[in-house]
């Protein structure tokens, strides 16, 4: 192995990342080094790099830079640290990214992704977007039986948050509607599939034609195109009564502001996306309905072994629309900052 | 028995009630007419007269007046229909009067709360601001077994609501941290109540003198003058986490604008109240603290029978501030909507 | 419309269904008449028959004969009472047999299904073994947009019975292992489909030949022979764990006596099968495994409208073997007596 | 510090502890060094020491000895490893015994407690019958605000382990009826509080004298003397219909063949109790009731956190009934082994 390797990082908060030889970690105790088989680039590094989740300053969380990015990770195991049981040199695997200190409240309760001193890979620690990355315990690896490490590497992320969204939050029941806004994207296609999974009648939406197209692709029994009444189509598919749920993977305020009256009584509102928009909502209409809003972040560490087993089984597989290299990844995050790309972007460093 | 009785009606949306002199109903087949001895005045009683839930026309919900109000109903059982069964002249009882058609899409559910068709007693069919009271089907009523007429009577609203508030929305767990906003009111009281009952650390928040004491009496564990930093305080005594659970009897502006910010990541806000405010709230904030925001209506007939269990086991008792004559229906509305009283005032006819 | 029609009648406890001719009800009120177009033979029928399930007597359980059997029951609307509302004649419906008096403690909780004084249809009153049924409320029918009434028949308690016992008690997940004793019978087959629909990884376990072939075409993942070692076969399957949801369609000493050990930790065995077995296990592999077992009977009115929503959008589909005249009803129910059947018969008058 | 303590071991299956002279242990890197201040004697420890849950072989589980026992512990801080955070020397502490590899398929789920490769201490490794215990991580510690040690000592088990079946298991609502079978012992006298403190109407079941008086203290609702029909009994509390929740401590043939009759339909049985009795029921009453039957383990990090924070506020109170000394540790056992104790044992290093 050699002792130094490429990696995009991040350098400067708002400037495009920046092409760098760094030392190749060696790992040790528990600690893993992956070989990069595929770095899915996901559209909350575009808001990372940018340096804000809507009003959210990603310095005030904590973050120091440089970093390398990239939290959507497969490849093959290159080494491994002294205490690594069950995984070795060779393994094909799939990382959860979401890492907690392990100690505190939200650690405790078994919620990782919500710890309040995260080590979280490709923003704490150094991610995807390089030929090597260190995984600090072997207990974040998925050992991959049929998926290939490509096609893996979306999951950690768009495969995870649709995941928790709907099992955990949502808890989609088999013939009830679920609508997903920003359908086209790599959080919205496996959204489709996962509500589809559930025996869900889904119903994709989105703005773009070749999002509509993705839709389709994805499975979903529904297409709207966002550009239209989106709330009447969707009463008249419903009986109209609306969804039972909606997965929002936008969040600006065009979603937030229209999108929620399409919800039936009773019906969830998950919000997933980071664009930074505001809820804004006349409150007797969610009383008198019973709605519920709800964010849902990531997923811990069970959800994340649920999404892999479940992809790896082939019940759900992951849309990746372009394989890039390495050295292409601020021109892939600039394809999601100006929406000229659906599904997902993979760096194959 | 007579064949008329005064009644306390609404004539004329925004004004006020009239007395009239109306025809005591005879029952039949499953109906029981019960003579009332308490009858609460709720709050969204006021909202009801004066024609408007926020940005919702009463008029536009299908309701037809005049129709004599009040929809807390406790009293004893004077005649009973033909094919009544399980319950007797005698019988003291309290009354479920959140009555659906039995056969829509959310009857059918199990949540008669939300029919789209609702015969709401005291809203679509006439309730309790009268000496006697027509109840469709004997199966909405609770015979008492400890409990007195009218201490019994606010519980179909205001102990019901906060119960399915904090019971099946909510789902409170022991050693939870749950904050009552309007706490010294009718439902207010309640929720603190039953919060208690289930183990969680209450914290009471109100801005009146008097409120202060009602919740204190109401057994709150802390109590916070709403006119300081709330958000603060609370922080303070959860060790800086926040509650778990906010219950928002007022549900205006000012209310969903302050103290969504005092709740813990995977926190739940519940919103009773129908002032008629705004929620609005940045997105990333719910999405980055899984912030669960949600509404909840009154109760079907397996929550309304739970609490009154509840309150009959004396597990929980309702704070009945003031009793009143039933001519004195404009009065104790006028209490309401000048914020002149606390907990609940119940009319004795 | 004629006066008289044929039924198969229970006229003796342990005896033959005779054939008679009856009166055709006129529906008054609430009820609907519907001309039979399918009847699901249940295996249920062949013990309420025979006058027992295991050790309960079916006489204690208050019901009298004659009687016309069948609870499973498909249709077209032949006439309506003057109060009935959203149902007209001609319309295609499925009907829910398990029909509550609406007043008792359960009915309340929304679970007619477990009613004190029950109303079932074919069994405290005349089913679907005849050429016309009444049912007492039209709120109990479903309006069938695309199945035909054949194939909707079975659905009533067929499908219904797996789809409570995998959504509501099971609470099945996406990737989780689902195994289905019986697999080859009327319930096992929907039991697999519904476990898909939900995103299960599903194993058929069934003793004859014909019923393996069921499990193929009913679409699971896996086929055991119960003759061989199904518990070595299903820790194989599943890595060693074993199975997170077992689903007895059969409930003798023998399926209770062996495949509770191929549950995981965690896991939920679900009994559906009348067949009268003694649950016999050591109770600390329960506590130590956390280990549930649970009745689940039928399914409420919501569970009913799910499922044949479920059906009617495709998504899973009766599996109907065998249709037969409504005077083959003995013959029929010989066929499940002596296992001579798999999947569903359907009697059509 | 000095170097050696003494430590009552188990050095022989079947055999009394015996007092050694053995090396303090020195903390190092999350370990933390804890002088016992009190280490509760549970029942369990009786069946661990004479090697047999029930069929389940001590040994078989992978238990080693000489092992110090003791798994309910409490004490001071008197030395912590270097990599410690959050808690310092002379806190006063309770310790999460049920320790697992945190690498299993069961502790990535967030179930420690089921853990394949378990470090369980007092079973796996040394613990709290001596003068000081090493524990692993100082994420198991709860520093105590109001509790002192000798109370809070059972709580880890004695505690944990009703809560966990209450709250997660069970699933307790206000107002429902809740029965506590070894109602006097240990895990029964917690079991009554924690039911009580979730609103339940607690009934306490136990057979001497001595134990029907603890019942009283810990505060149940009512008490009914296991020598008599106590399935009468609860059916005249219940008003016929039996209880909602039955927690076995017990787990003997005696218990689980009598009280399950005790079960309202939709009941839940949970065992807790290790006496090794078999579970023998008829199947059609658990489908025809839709009964539950489920074991519970302790419980995993996030219910320590949660039952510890609930009696650190006062809400419960463990019920010490005798403290005695390291030494007497053996007598202890017998005191359990022969019935001659209520509620719990606390020894004192």
């Amino acid at each position: 192995m050699p002792d130094f390797m490429r990696a995009m990082r991040l350098v400067e908060f708002g400037k495009p990342l920046k092409l760098q030889e760094v030392p190749i970690p060696k790992p040790k105790g528990t600690e893993v080094l992956i070989k990069v088989e595929g770095a899915g680039v996901c559209h909350s590094v575009v808001h990372f790099v940018d340096g804000r989740f809507g009003r959210i300053d990603v310095k005030a969380l904590g973050l120091r830079i440089p970093v390398t990015p990239g939290h959507e990770i497969a490849g093959t195991v290159a080494a491994v640290g002294d205490d690594v049981e069950g995984v070795k040199e060779g393994d094909r695997v799939a990382v959860d990214p979401w890492i907690g200190d392990g100690t505190c409240h939200y650690c405790k309760l078994g919620e990782e992704q919500l710890c309040e001193h995260p080590i979280k890979i490709g923003e704490n620690i150094d991610g995807g977007f390089a030929e090597y990355v260190l995984i600090p315990h072997y207990r974040y690896l998925y050992v991959l039986r049929n998926l290939d490490t490509v096609n893996a590497s979306p999951l950690p992320c768009a495969g995870l948050t649709p995941y928790r969204a709907l099992v955990r939050k949502a808890q989609v029941k088999p013939s009830e509607y679920v609508a997903v806004i920003g359908a086209g994207g790599g959080l919205g296609t496996m959204a489709i599939q996962i509500a589809k999974v559930m025996g869900a009648i889904v119903i994709g939406i989105d703005v773009r034609d070749e999002a509509l197209k993705e839709i389709e692709r994805a499975g979903a029994d529904y297409v709207i195109n966002g550009r239209g009444n989106v709330v009447e189509e969707v009463r008249k598919i419903t009986g109209g009564r609306g969804v039972n749920v909606i997965v929002d993977t936008v969040g600006s305020n065009e979603t937030l502001g229209t999108y929620i009256d399409a919800l039936d009584k009773l019906g969830r509102y998950i919000i997933l996306g980071l664009y930074g928009g505001d809820l804004t909502y006349h409150a007797p209409y969610i009383t008198q309905r019973e709605i519920q809003i709800m964010g849902s972040l990531t997923g811990n560490l069970s959800d994340f072994m649920s999404v892999m087993r479940l992809a790896d089984s082939g019940k759900i597989r992951p849309l990746v629309t372009k394989v890039m290299r390495l050295e292409e990844a601020n021109e892939a995050l600039d394809n999601l900052r100006y929406a000229r790309v659906t599904a997902r972007q993979v760096l194959v460093p």
